[in-house]
């Protein structure tokens, strides 16, 4: 039978979700889309994503296929399913695309962002999105460092997983930069892929030098190392979002 | 014995709250913080805020009072109330004050703002703090009525119990505001004091308004007929936060 493939943009708040990946004993994104799109559509299916997010981590902007076995409409598509889901997963764009796309293999970048609360008290309503760091940061040390991470580098270093990573730990980070508007620091991941837990990993070691615990200087020896030490630890997941996904 | 007072500045997120008061069968927001001051001091306190919020509402700045036994460093009192309280509920201020300060009765000026959010598709990571309009809104007729009804009038119409208002209906609405910004419509209503679900009825009139149901003309007749009526309803509650309160 004929496929007609579609790529899906879908927000969410990743808080009341074990990740985007089906589990047991867990409720997850891609179960929940994928159980809607069974109800909207009557037929089993396999949602493909850019990639996984881990349990907690928000999407701004996850894209993700998934093949039918009839055309639908697809803005009818995106209510049906926007009605099925939970407010917390939101459909943002539904489109028909050639049978040969993939959200994961084609994607070419992909951008992550990192929320911190630098102050003594965190607002209520930040608390789901924001990490709270109450020492002042020091933004340009974290900047410094940023720059040497910048590039085509092997990170094993900052792979929480190095040894099972199946293409290697070499990737190109086209940017990483630290931003500050008042007390809200932002930290922008650009690359053309990331390892398990990189980003999260990458804004764990930039915390410790922005906190003053590690000089920018060390960062080169760190990568160099091409080995998980302490010295790079897995900031919460709460404050990361996928941000972005470009074909 | 002799008595000191102090002044709270808190801020709330309500979702998980059936508002201010304490009640039987409810976790309240009163209840969370005096229990919480009762921790750090040993003795049995009563909170006195500036007006009572409703299951859901969130504060951006609520003011209370509350009388202790003895002196306590303020900056001590609320790092101590911080790590006791859920982070749904953030005390941002604390200050001792003289005896008859008055929480409430002080108040000479109250602010809310109402957020609403008005596009097909709601961000998930707002959801608990805006209210989700679909339909197009028309916000120059919003603010049209929003003018009528701002100066000193019998708000019998947007109460949701005039006849159990003990100080009477009439009230000063100093200001009432739409403002958008993009997707965003924000009302802002100051005033001298407000009714029971004052600002919630307000809104769900100029909802009305905005949705074409209702002529912003029509608003001096609906305001004179002091009468909650039908085309007067309550929006929901999760878009209000009480924002600032004045002494």
């Amino acid at each position: 039978m004929k496929k007609v493939r579609y790529k899906l943009v879908l927000s969410y708040d990743g808080t009341a979700y074990g990740g985007w990946q089906v589990q047991k004993n867990n409720r997850t994104i891609q179960q929940e889309v994928e159980k809607a799109i069974e109800t909207v559509c009557g037929v089993q299916v396999r949602l493909h994503s850019s990639g996984r997010t881990d349990a907690g981590v928000h999407a701004r902007a996850q894209v993700a296929h998934v093949d039918l076995d009839r055309e639908i409409l697809t803005d009818k598509l995106q209510h049906a399913l926007n009605s099925l889901l939970d407010q917390d997963v939101r459909i943002q764009q539904v489109a028909s695309v050639k049978s040969d796309f993939h959200a994961r293999f084609d994607a070419v970048r992909k951008e992550y962002r990192y929320f911190i609360w630098n102050a003594d008290i965190m607002p209520p309503f930040k608390r789901l999105y924001y990490l709270h760091v109450r020492k002042k940061l020091n933004v340009s040390a974290m900047q410094e460092a940023a720059d040497l991470l910048t590039g085509k580098n092997d990170f094993a270093s900052f792979s929480a997983n190095p040894k099972r990573e199946v293409d290697g730990t070499v990737r190109t980070l086209f940017d990483l930069s630290v931003k500050t508007r008042g007390r809200e620091i932002v930290l922008c991941a650009v690359g053309d892929g990331f390892l398990y837990k990189m980003v999260r990993s990458l804004t764990g070691y930039l915390l410790r030098v922005g906190s003053g615990d590690v000089e920018p200087g060390q960062t080169r020896a760190i990568l160099n190392e091409r080995k998980r030490k302490a010295v790079v630890p897995t900031a919460a997941p709460h404050g990361l979002f996928l941000w972005r996904v470009s074909y």
